[in-house]
């Protein structure tokens, strides 16, 4: 298998995205193939692998341009090499922890939509203290949703949690702000029409202080509002444990108490950690497209590609277009 | 001073509404206008206080109906008298822990709205860690708005954080899912335009990430994003306590642990409850109204009737008006 990554958008830099391949190398065999300055990418690379592939450039779209006008007008910008590669032979994902926009335009006007779906979407495994899965979608590439998008959005995310990971009839839910059906705006308003007359397990509305209490595998949102609340809770958590650090590193009273929490506090912390999963499937294109948090670290960037790996094998693409003709 | 007390809506009661007045009262004298079952509510106070008025009724609006049908229909809901109460001489305020939509609906079709502004917002203040004060508004009145919206509630939330926070020329800020100027919806574009070529003292576009790292005084969402942001917040930080309190109480280690930083943590608590602030102004419309939070205890209760009263004797209505008509 080959997978296509993207070298350019990661805050940490290019060497994280090799290390993350390397890492992942470790877990399963795979031919990676690096978009990106060549002669770092080979120094980087020391050769501590062999078996790859470098499409060299230097160009790339970044998060602080408009990202439709980039995908046509940057022909050498990694992203566009590398959704061109994609549509030959032998070569079968790619992900990359650059612009989401980025991705996403190069999703619709390169690789090109699945027909019958009007717009993809990023589906985002929420952090969970149980072991229910719950996906966000969509998480960021949409500012501005239509109730319809929404509803293919369910339905594509129902196809990849049954077959990526094995969940039965996903239970689905929209973030709103009040369980009623009568709560929200005109968007979700709209969205639970449709979605108490289909066929999908629609359980209603969910608050936004349920994202991460497992109640649902599926929360519709807005990519606005999907990213105001994923943005909201890294917030919230990054402050919080910066003040407890504090406080734990306060007195020496307080060091003794930090010392004794310590491992629990670490597997804590690791529950609400984004690294174990990795990335996200852009649902709805005709190509295997995984994005990797911008923060990424090595490990979660290997967890990406492996993530990504399992999405190809089990040929959700196919059956999401099964799935829309039946 | 009369503050008109809503004793419905509280999710604790109409008990917590009185014993917050008489709370309210140790720290400032004023007449209390108990809107509720007049039985109830002169059997709970049982002589406790002696100045205080009653206005009966045993109807109220839910969270489950439709506000605006409701203000309509129920003449003798608690909200509905209330409000025609403000309208009398010498009834200066209302407060109440109620559906916020009601109370929104009633501003409007009751109260009246103030000249020159379209909608009215809650505007919430934010927990700190810092004494900077930063005002999420709209935090969940206008659930669709309009970019002119936004920035009418940025001139009303300069006037109150002016005259009541004594903040001097407050820094404003739009919540978005990107810092640069082209990024979100259509909305956050239309009002960043405005708002760029406006006298206000606005910094740009700032990410849910930083809702509580005050760098800003007053953060514009529309009323369902704003909700959604409060919401999570409030879900995560309630996740992550009950949590951290499992690994405090899971061995007796870390039971040693837990009593050494259990003032420090108890502090921190504190710091992320919305207790001490207790409600939020409902600013445009022509009345003194106050929304305290569903959850509101008998502190936060009685802190929003001083914030009311504060509210009250800063004129800020006849503030807002004279800038409009500037």
């Amino acid at each position: 298998m080959k997978i296509l990554i993207d070298t350019f958008g990661a805050d940490a830099g290019y060497k994280i995205t090799i290390d993350g391949a390397i890492k992942a190398l470790e877990k399963r065999k795979f031919t990676p193939v690096f978009v990106g300055n060549e002669e770092n990418i080979k120094e980087y690379i020391n050769s501590r692998i062999s078996d790859y592939e470098i499409i060299h450039t230097d160009n790339f779209i970044s998060n602080n341009e408009d990202p439709v006008r980039a995908i046509r007008g940057k022909k050498d910008a990694s992203i566009v090499l590398a959704y061109n590669k994609l549509k030959e032979e032998g070569y079968d994902g790619l992900i990359s922890a650059g612009s989401t926009g980025g991705l996403l335009a190069g999703g619709l006007f390169i690789g090109g939509r699945i027909k019958g779906i009007k717009r993809a979407c990023l589906a985002v495994s929420l952090p969970s203290l149980t072991d229910e899965i719950t996906l966000l979608m969509d998480s960021g590439a949409n500012m501005d949703c239509k109730a319809e998008m929404l509803y293919e959005f369910a339905l594509m995310g129902k196809v990849f949690l049954e077959n990526v990971m094995n969940v039965d009839n996903p239970k689905i839910s929209l973030l709103n702000v009040g369980l009623e059906e009568h709560k929200g705006n005109k968007l979700t308003k709209e969205t639970y029409g449709l979605l108490k007359e289909s066929d999908l397990n629609f359980i209603g509305n969910i608050e936004s202080r349920d994202l991460f209490t497992s109640k649902s595998n599926i929360i519709l949102a807005d990519g606005f509002d999907g990213n105001i609340a994923l943005k909201t809770a890294e917030g919230v958590l990054k402050l919080f444990g910066k003040e407890l650090k504090n406080i734990l590193y306060k007195s020496s009273k307080n060091k003794i108490a930090g010392a004794l929490i310590k491992n629990d506090l670490k597997k804590l912390t690791e529950k609400f950690s984004a690294d174990e999963v990795g990335g996200a499937p852009l649902l709805g294109v005709k190509s295997y497209v995984y994005k990797a948090h911008g923060n990424a670290n090595e490990t979660a960037f290997a967890n990406g590609i492996l993530g990504l790996m399992d999405y190809i094998d089990k040929d959700v693409i196919s059956k999401i277009e099964g799935e829309l003709n039946d």
